[in-house]
């Protein structure tokens, strides 16, 4: 009997998990820099919670949500996104009470979306996001986007473009949302149903429709920047000039919608255009949601976040040819010769782990040809050969896998040896 | 409408990630330093996977297992434990065929068990474990037991017990289990439930009954000790012998059963008997399994490894009173006077933050005395004050507020002023 993996979901094998380590390592020093601090909450959540908080006229909602009963007969949901359970913690954990503010907060783990798995979509995902709750600031949405943007760059990806658009205050929505009810409702028969329903729950997402994108009436639709009131354009503005202070450059694309029904003022996506992908494609995306926290039980609080996947950002870097710098090689490798060298190398091993020293052996009795073989398929930089003889004397040879140089060193003093090798390596 | 978080589950919020953050670093650098690397499978797999790789009579499936249908009605199951699932990507992945033997594995994140919540018991928690699959050689055994010793170590623990057993090879646990039959066979009806179950398929695990323990015929029990054929004796010395060599101590505790059907031969547990835990607790726990990848559809090949969790950990630093090393200040706070400072004050945030120094500034619209404060809060290393004037003559005031120094530094500079600050006082 042999079991397969589920659908939409994958391994990721040493060779491969290397790169998200360190995919995940700059994420997290950027949140260090930036002043990010890591919130983890549960992989599910009660299923009210992405009902409520991702919108139930989304197609994450209605169609792609794995949703359970527990033995307790609760509805449970694995999380599709990170903002609402973000959110949530948020409330129940009081931060809006917290001296620092605005609270500045990221997440990285797995989402599930039953989707049709296709190149770059996963029904298992890992997110990339932050979320910045307590501030009205316009530095602060610029900030966001700087964060998002830095750490691409800084993983060597230069084929970005950044599209902006502000979707407004709630005034400014409401008046567009009525233009774009009478633009499309004397036709809306010929949209698809999803568009029909989108129509008096939130117009503004017809605009994202994927079936009706080449519909006469999209080009021509209302654009919500002939919406847009004084307050939320001078917002607006203020965004710009902060970005243009950090030097980010920016497209404005008054299409620019996302997903979620909760987002309002500045919306952004990051795109890659790089050849490799055919078509540009969609890296990560973000936006303000001012209401979110007190429909989700809080007080009233302004929120600006974004998330990005991290299956596409390593397609990116595929795409643009970027190898990220991993180590693959090992400090140490003990050959031993002899019944008593390699009862005793458990010893040497352990010590040299110890010490900070990334050591292998063997554990499969090969001969010492097979132990060097294994030494330089792990590309060793050192190897110590013990012997039954070596024992006797109380030392070792250490020899430099790279220069062939050998020497015979005292066991009670090889983990020295080694650091101080090894550091003057690193510092070549 | 306000929403709750899962029972059984927590968030954990910044103020208490990093201590997560800094353990999972540490055990990432103890599995560096022995050759164990980074293998992730799925949140879920499909329901049989445990069924059959953590075993049918076993209490995690047949009462504490999150099972659901999903939208194409298969039966999936969020993963309990982490050994079936290394197993099977084992398997799916061909690893065997690697050239480097054994196949050294670790993992970390959450696992799902539904149990009654109480402390160190959640329905949700994060388990860290490691696999070593392909070698039979008694110094991997040992290698295994040192690496979850050495992480506890290191971390600062000192009350802790490891707890020994060898369950012996195939012959061996057949014997011993006819005579555990033939001893609890006669008055089994004395027994719960789930001991009667077990008399069949697995009278080993009535040693491990909890509701049962005070029985008479438990101290009675024939022991392990006395069936271990010549080969499994042999085995379970040069176990021993190795953890000699790598001065770990251990008890021998032929009681010592886990809670998985696949065992055979090594068995371990680490127990903390800190006093703030009141009465000794298991903090991890593994053993041998040879016969399971087999099970799961592939070659014949033994395995060995651990799981701990992490929640159990955090619990024994604290019963220890042990505070984990971790980083509360920031390098740098950006004070702002006046209206173009504080536009400008964007480019210059950036700026540093790009360099690698952690920086804040305001986003409340703050007076400078708020400023000042929330930089004394977040125990800012450096405050820089930028003012309209400062800005007309390109340069900003660098205070220390450690030593209360403060230097007047051209704008162009400083990034590198600051960095080298930093490093000099690392350096001290």
């Amino acid at each position: 009997m042999s079991f397969q993996i589920p659908r939409g979901t994958q391994d990721i094998v040493p060779g491969t998990s290397e790169l998200w380590q360190y995919i995940e390592s700059k994420a997290r020093d950027i949140c260090r820099r930036y002043n990010y601090h890591e919130l983890r909450t549960p992989i599910f959540e009660h299923t009210e919670l992405f009902q409520r908080g991702v919108g139930d006229t989304t197609d994450i909602v209605q169609k792609e949500m794995y949703t359970f009963q527990d033995r307790g007969d609760r509805s449970l949901t694995l999380r599709p996104e990170g903002t609402a359970s973000a959110v949530r913690a948020y409330v129940n954990n009081k931060m809006y009470g917290l001296p620092e503010q605005p609270v500045k907060l990221y997440y990285i783990g797995p989402m599930f979306r039953y989707e049709r798995p296709q190149s770059g979509r996963m029904r298992q995902f890992v997110q990339f996001g932050i979320e910045a709750l307590g501030s009205n600031d316009p530095s602060i949405d610029a900030e966001v986007i700087a964060l998002a943007m830095g750490l691409y760059q800084e993983l060597g990806l230069n084929k970005l473009k950044l599209y902006l658009n502000s979707l407004g205050d709630k005034e400014s929505r409401e008046a567009h949302r009525k233009a774009l009810v009478q633009h499309f409702e004397p036709r809306i028969g010929e949209f698809c149903s999803d568009c029909q329903n989108r129509l008096e729950k939130n117009p503004l997402r017809i605009l994202d429709c994927k079936k009706d994108r080449d519909h006469e009436l999209m080009g021509t639709a209302p654009s919500i920047v002939d919406y847009l009131n004084e307050g939320s354009a001078h917002y607006f503005s203020k965004v710009k000039e902060a970005l243009d202070h950090m030097d980010i450059e920016y497209v404005l694309d008054d299409r620019l919608v996302r997903g979620l029904d909760y987002y309002n003022h500045t919306a952004f996506e990051i795109m890659s255009d790089a050849e490799g992908f055919g078509a540009i494609t969609t890296l990560s995306g973000g936006g303000r949601y001012n209401g979110l926290v007190e429909e989700m039980g809080g007080p009233s609080t302004p929120g600006i976040g974004f998330a990005m996947s991290i299956e596409r950002l390593l397609m990116a870097l595929e795409a643009e040819g970027i190898e990220l710098p991993v180590e693959k090689s090992i400090d140490c490798y003990v050959v031993t010769m002899g019944d008593e060298a390699q009862a005793a190398s458990n010893g040497l091993v352990q010590k040299l782990r110890r010490a900070g020293i990334s050591t292998e052996r063997d554990y499969l009795d090969k001969k010492m040809k097979g132990q060097f073989k294994a030494a330089n398929r792990l590309q060793s930089k050192y190897v110590a050969i013990l012997g039954d003889e070596e024992i006797e004397r109380n030392e070792i040879n250490v020899k430099n896998m790279i220069t062939g140089e050998q020497e015979a060193v005292s066991l009670a003093e090889v983990s020295s040896y080694l650091i101080d090798k090894l550091k003057e390596e690193d510092g070549e």
